[in-house]
């Protein structure tokens, strides 16, 4: 099988022995490209430097990933455009070498075909019973431990929902999946503050800053399932789809609401994107 | 960088869109290497096969993987031989392909060298501030999901220490960073059920079932800190080092006492290894 992703610059595969295959010691990002274009790439390369920082590997320079990007990114259609950068190869064991040498891996994805009622009339989501385990070192970066989310995926699939929404140990919503998941009620929209598991989203970061604009006001707090079923609108985002209404979870009926419709027109994800 | 790696039975590298580099999806093995005889390679091979079973991996073919293994262990002296097995290539996403083609990928390392005093006098373990997240799901299988661990390491990187204790976030022990703790107390030889986090070693399932043998009765249970404090002998274990006796654990000297001497005698971790 031929792959034409680029490793350190070219065209190739991995090390059997790099860090990111042997213990998941790496980080990722999942982009939106259209017409050659990535969207919101300086959230994607800051939420990446972030988590270098947070790991302890060396940030790789953003001109070089910014290029490798430009070299693979199609220069027409829409594609999914995949950044890994791990702590590199290192001698067998957990302990992470004094000079790590990161690997950079760029590829693409074919673009995946939502239908368009997901943007309009919304998404089923269903909680799932797996349970996040906590660790506040790792929550919010995208890391390459995700484990816990391949197996949220296989318990979805068993269910007719298009997301499946994930609690912590704790029993506070974290979000779904492959998103981030927010309730509006009345001005406010919430989504839960991401500090002892899950993902802080590109498209999280995006709807929080776009609050304000619309007279929102945003807030990151501990959401307990309730409040979600409470909820005027509920909606999920990431940096692929954008912007999701959710119609329905676990059986309880939800309109798709004025804040939801002025976030996705604001943020172009009006319909068909 | 070359690499003597057989990746599914042939020596190259890693395609970049594997799962197991890109979520951790999948599993691995850590052998003891000598005289060209992996030590308790069924018991690895076992461990393995109950992995795949639970991530619903299929299960690669017992006689390939020992095959695989035999064509890369050394014909004299010491190594580590790791196996790893994922979930396969696959498009991009979190959801497991209906048919997945799972990688094995076998490799050498060299064999690290311990002092002999690890093994006669004990090491020290201190207690580390990472809590390990808890999922039952994932307990017990040694899973490519190992950032908590490189962590883990890196805190143990500033304490002049040998081996880190682990707490989950229930506050109860859970092993070495790399290891699985006992204690005896009286009779009794004592270590972490592993039901909501951890590895359940190769050495820890042979330790149990030696006990017997030399009177000891084994005990899986939750173990609180202070139950480590307060036990006769402390002692620690893994596949590939065997077992070290602990002299200290955060300040608190231990003697290497009989039950100890006598499973390291029964199992040939008498000295120099």
């Amino acid at each position: 099988m031929t792959t034409d992703w680029l490793v350190d610059g070219n065209p190739g595969r991995v090390d059997p022995r790099d860090r990111g295959l042997a213990y998941g010691d790496g980080l990722f990002e999942t982009m939106a490209a259209r017409s050659g274009r990535i969207r919101w790439l300086d959230y994607h390369l800051d939420r990446l430097a972030e988590g270098c920082r947070r790991l302890g590997i060396p940030s790789p320079d953003p001109v070089v990933l910014r290029d490798e990007i430009g070299a693979t990114c199609p220069a027409t259609g829409q594609a999914v455009v995949k950044l890994v950068v791990t702590r590199g190869v290192s001698a067998r064991g957990y302990a992470p070498p004094a000079d790590p040498e990161p690997t950079r891996i760029v590829g693409t994805a074919r673009w995946p075909a939502y239908p368009a009622s997901y943007y309009t009339d919304g998404i089923k989501l269903s909680t799932l019973k797996l349970r996040l385990g906590e660790n506040p070192l790792l929550a919010g970066i995208k890391h390459l431990c995700r484990l816990e989310q391949v197996l949220a995926k296989l318990e979805l699939h068993e269910l007719s929902a298009q997301e499946g929404l994930l609690l912590d140990t704790s029993g506070f919503a974290v979000g779904g999946v492959a998103s981030n998941v927010f309730a509006v009620s009345g001005a406010a929209v919430v989504t839960p503050e991401i500090k002892r598991c899950g993902v802080k989203g590109v498209m999280r970061r995006i709807v929080l800053e776009s609050c304000e604009e619309l007279g929102f006001r945003p807030v990151e707090a501990d959401l307990e399932p309730k409040a979600l079923i409470e909820a005027d609108e509920l909606f999920v985002t990431n940096a692929v789809f954008g912007i999701w209404p959710v119609r329905d979870l676990d059986g309880q009926a939800f309109r798709v609401g004025q804040a939801t419709r002025r976030l996705q027109r604001l943020l172009g994800y009006g319909g068909r994107v």
